[in-house]
């Protein structure tokens, strides 16, 4: 019997009527003839209220407790789903992280998956029941409780398709599927068929909040395909898997946009070994995520060197920069918000030129000032004017032709 | 290092507040020089919260996922006490009731306790943690999670220390100890230094609901001393403890009231075999604990036979009763509100004549009739109109000289 992986996040379980549809679904895919595995989040809000609960007796609650607290979201989900299921007439067991098997490190808060030893999921699908796993958690090899993180239920169910060799698995969230740009910006977006794992990676770490990379790499790793579809209708959605060798590959597959950035400029950054570490690791520090770097070469002994970030972190900034740009013998340094981010993704690019030089056409060609460029092998990204960031999708997401 | 036990119930951690409250009065007493372990019971509150949430998914939950989802309860008073006493400075860790070793067998929702493994306990023990353990739940050996119904927590910790043999073992509570009577219908009763397992049983039993029969009668069988003390102030409670031979022994040591009950009197019921028990079977088939039965010896070849119960059960009869006794050939069935029970236990009983002659004597002298009397080795029960229930607590606690 094929054995279907679905997971569901914590809004499509967000209160009993919700469950109840989950359960809905579940039975329909089992009476389809699967085998079915079910990984569940916590209900929506759950999680916030435990963490206000930990503050309360705790200013900095420890990472094991916080896990045993936070374990507990996930463990009420797979009880009233299985209770569910039961009130629908079809036979089903909860199973918690530890009982599902999944074995990780002793990282609190942030475990990796180590192993998944999915004996007693095979057991309990092999009487015929639906497995209701807990999400986002699993235990150390000597049994203490661990959580993965964020986007830890996505790795759970990728981890348990993998473990079990399942024939499909589905990750049910509040959207669709992968669109070719956020049809929210772009009207005449279209929903993918397939995407590939790379080209996911791309438009994840490029503002399309679909999944965590994280889920997305230890699915290309294991190499399991999965899809990405609503849980509030019946509609197929995206498939992501493995790159298909030999085939023509489509050139751009999605645009993603990231908006409410900022950009750093250190000018004359003197051209000596040693500087960019100065000043990287001093942002490492202040825990600031950077986004796009960009130096150019040094013509006269000294350099721009530019950085994008989040736009919340350039507060977190202060004079500290302005004190390593002085500190390494630098000129100005030039802060400026209201960027945002463009970037074309596409395998078929490797091996098609002439993508940039399109994009930057139809950039200009709408009156679209590229303040910055930064290419990978999939990946065109451009930084402009967040006040243009709307018609730049548009013209790009015309250009390229993503409507036909 | 001595080994101390320390229980506290859902409304002890009822908020984060008391759960630092809880902290303090742990760290207190693992700095007077002992190891402790402290097992708490969930948030008041939260477990009838979870029971709603399941009905919402479903009319007859099954046991085995109640006890998934109620399970979750503790889990989290567990991690909050962690932390709580993290933020006290202290080194504590969290076990749920399955990592400290509390092994049942697998009577979902009313599981009893097999074994106690207390190996994980002992570990963080000697590494200079306070152990939080769970209480109301364990595991199976297959691994399921359990509860244990009602008074769980007591039970596991006085589970926990039997397997530790600890030094002592508190049950803290919201009342100051085990009282010659209730103190709010007795004034001048008085908190017991001691009792004996068996006497407190059968003040249990008679409506002094300190604690759930079950968990001391597990004391009794493994001879676990333990006490009864208040979490809301830091006098001594009553210590409970196996009866001490060859010491003479207090006749009386309380009086326990039960209100709000009903009698029920089947007349002129055949005397031969197997009519008790058609009566007895009918009432249990309705669901009705019945508590007090008498009988008296039959004459003329019939009998009548009066039983007790809580005055709520008596509706659940309806015609049911009338209906058993027409079936045998019994005459009238006379239903009684309105009544109450008054028991006087004490060990010391057993080699004493007189208590009865006594009891009798000065509720008959203030005026309170007898309407039914039923005896055990260490207890006479009497039932008596309820309204005169406080007159004749008032009245045999002072014939027995209890406030002295």
């Amino acid at each position: 019997m094929p054995i279907v992986v679905q997971k569901f996040g914590g809004t499509s379980v967000g209160n009993p009527e919700r469950i109840m549809n989950v359960a809905r679904r579940v039975v329909e895919t089992q009476r389809a003839g699967n085998s079915v595995v079910v990984v569940v989040s916590a209900m929506s809000g759950v999680t916030d209220g435990l963490i206000k609960l930990a503050r309360q007796v705790s200013t900095h609650p420890t990472d094991r407790e916080m896990d045993v607290l936070l374990a507990t979201g996930e463990q009420t989900t797979i009880a009233l789903t299985a209770m569910a299921l039961h009130s629908l007439g079809a036979k089903a067991i909860s199973l918690t992280g530890a009982q599902a098997g999944i074995i990780t490190d002793g990282i609190h808060t942030k475990a990796k998956i180590a192993n998944v030893t999915p004996r007693q999921i095979r057991k309990h699908l092999n009487e015929g029941n639906v497995c209701i796993v807990a999400g986002f958690q699993g235990q150390t090899l000597q049994g203490h409780i661990t959580t993965l993180g964020r986007g830890g239920s996505d790795l759970t169910a990728i981890a348990i398709a993998a473990a079990l060799r399942a024939d499909h698995c589905e990750i049910f969230t509040d959207v669709d599927g992968v669109y070719t740009c956020d049809p929210r910006v772009v009207p005449d977006a279209k929903k993918l068929d397939i995407i590939y794992y790379d080209e996911l990676l791309e438009m994840a770490s490029s503002g399309a909040k679909v999944m965590q990379s994280r889920s997305v790499e230890f699915a290309k790793k294991f190499n399991v395909p999965f899809e990405v579809r609503s849980s509030f209708n019946n509609n197929r959605g995206t498939t992501v898997k493995a790159e298909q060798h030999g085939l023509e590959n489509v050139v751009v597959r999605g645009i993603s946009i990231e908006r409410n950035q900022a950009k750093v400029t250190i000018t004359n950054v003197p051209d000596r070994p040693g500087t960019a570490s100065r000043i990287f690791n001093a942002l490492a520090s202040a825990n600031v995520s950077i986004d796009v770097i960009v130096q150019n070469v040094s013509v006269s002994g000294s350099t721009d060197i530019s950085f994008t970030m989040n736009n919340d972190d350039l507060e977190k900034l202060g004079g500290m920069i302005d004190g390593v740009a002085k500190e390494i013998g630098a000129g100005e340094v030039i802060k400026k918000g209201g960027i945002a981010k463009l970037s074309v993704v596409g395998i078929g690019m490797r091996s098609h030129s002439g993508v940039a030089a399109k994009l930057f056409d139809c950039l200009g060609n709408g009156g679209v000032n590229i303040q910055m460029i930064s290419t990978s092998e999939i990946k065109i990204a451009v930084i402009i004017e967040e006040s243009k960031i709307e018609s730049a999708a548009n013209f790009a997401h015309a250009a390229f032709g993503l409507a036909d």
